[in-house]
């Protein structure tokens, strides 16, 4: 398993409100590292289309975290592709602090899809080899999704020319601008988020209208839950956050 | 004058669909890049308004582009603020590719609010004498803009929490994403912008719906120009965009 590491200094428009880097930059800084080191071992996006027709899909994304990265900090990312079977692939992220304390972790499950077919193939081990990657048989479980229920708040976002990548997709990070707007600026403001669980069903392309959905438990003083549901007439995205009161 | 430089690599997610560097995230980064220059001369927003209780205030940008930036191309920005009068500063970006050809420069004017007053005061010297910057009399004019008047475009946006800076207000370069959004998939996947001026007139703040507004004329074979406007009940923005067709 090769890790690959970078030092990064959060520059202030990944900065939100709070001076805390915003979490769609988590995620984009996250998956620009995995590009590089994809870049670095002849793997990159560009040579897995022009050899497979193939590209690499985010499907799942668990974020533990202990502390945001914040306004001008230096911090030190890594990455490694830990492990892979026949259609998913593991990848981390951990993100430390200069004195090497860890900020947070993502875990990531990715898949490869065909450009043509639009579905998700096997992964062949010359795609995958160089990251030296484990070879497991077992599929890793997911978090367990539950439904929406009671008080739904919600809003639509029309899909913007500047959320769509290069793959012609609505970019990653995007989803969790959303998801989290919702949540209003006195929570987001008065609150952390401690835990993510996220998960992508099935891709918003460009022209959309997407409806976001969210419900915000706050029965627990110290911690509030929020789930969430990015839809169309389809179900697009669903996470789950745990959220920790700021300075408590 | 003193001269602030530094290299950048373009991430995947400050690309657009067509490969090309995000607007927004040109603005993004100069801004970055002048915040730097002035954290190394001790100059930086936090010593600002702990000494002066002032901040500073983009009020016009003047874009020329050669060609953009593409993804994962190491281009070269230089900064440094050219000159200042009564109550203007003025400032410039280079942005170079490896070759050192120009690929845009931004001229841009900055005003100093006082956070109490919330009114633009004048420039002491003593806050940018360090940057060397000469002293002038006469005021720059700006753009002159026209009202818009038919076939006019228009499409409402709801200010985000993630729109917004430390400071409180929503990010500059938002506007520029709320105008050009609004020219829609086909026109931005065929035009790259040549020239660019855009005018600041009033803060957005959190919470509130601006309309952007654009008419778009397309009459010239090889060069269209739009002109925008975002507003709630008052201007909040003005641009205009010449635009040429891609490849061509």
């Amino acid at each position: 398993m090769l890790t690959y590491k970078k030092d990064y200094i959060v520059p202030y428009y990944e900065s939100d409100a709070n001076g805390n880097m915003k979490l769609p930059s988590i995620f984009n800084v996250a998956l620009q590292l995995s590009g590089e080191q994809s870049m670095l071992l002849e793997r990159s996006d560009v040579w897995l289309k022009e050899n497979y027709n193939y590209t690499w899909i985010v499907v799942e994304y668990e974020v533990a975290i202990n502390r945001l990265p914040i306004f001008n900090e230096t911090i030190s990312i890594e990455t490694a592709a830990r492990s892979y079977n026949k259609f998913f692939c593991y990848r981390d992220f951990i993100f430390y602090d200069q004195s090497g304390q860890v900020l947070l972790t993502i875990t990531s499950t990715w898949v490869l899809l065909d450009f043509e077919t639009r579905k998700v193939v096997h992964v062949a081990d010359e795609i995958v080899a160089p990251y030296e990657s484990e070879k497991i048989s077992k599929i890793i479980r997911g978090h367990k999704f539950t439904a929406l229920e009671s008080d739904i708040l919600e809003r639509d976002y029309f899909v913007r020319f500047n959320d769509i990548d290069q793959n012609g997709h609505v970019n990653n990070s995007k989803y969790f601008d959303w998801m989290v707007d919702l949540l209003g600026f006195d929570f987001l403001s008065g609150h952390v988020p401690k835990q993510i669980s996220l998960k992508y069903i099935k891709e918003v392309l460009y022209g959309v209208k997407v409806t976001s959905r969210a419900v915000l438990d706050k029965s627990d003083v110290l911690e509030a839950i929020s789930k969430h549901e990015i839809a169309t007439e389809e179900l697009h995205a669903q996470a789950e956050i745990t959220w920790q009161v700021k300075n408590g």
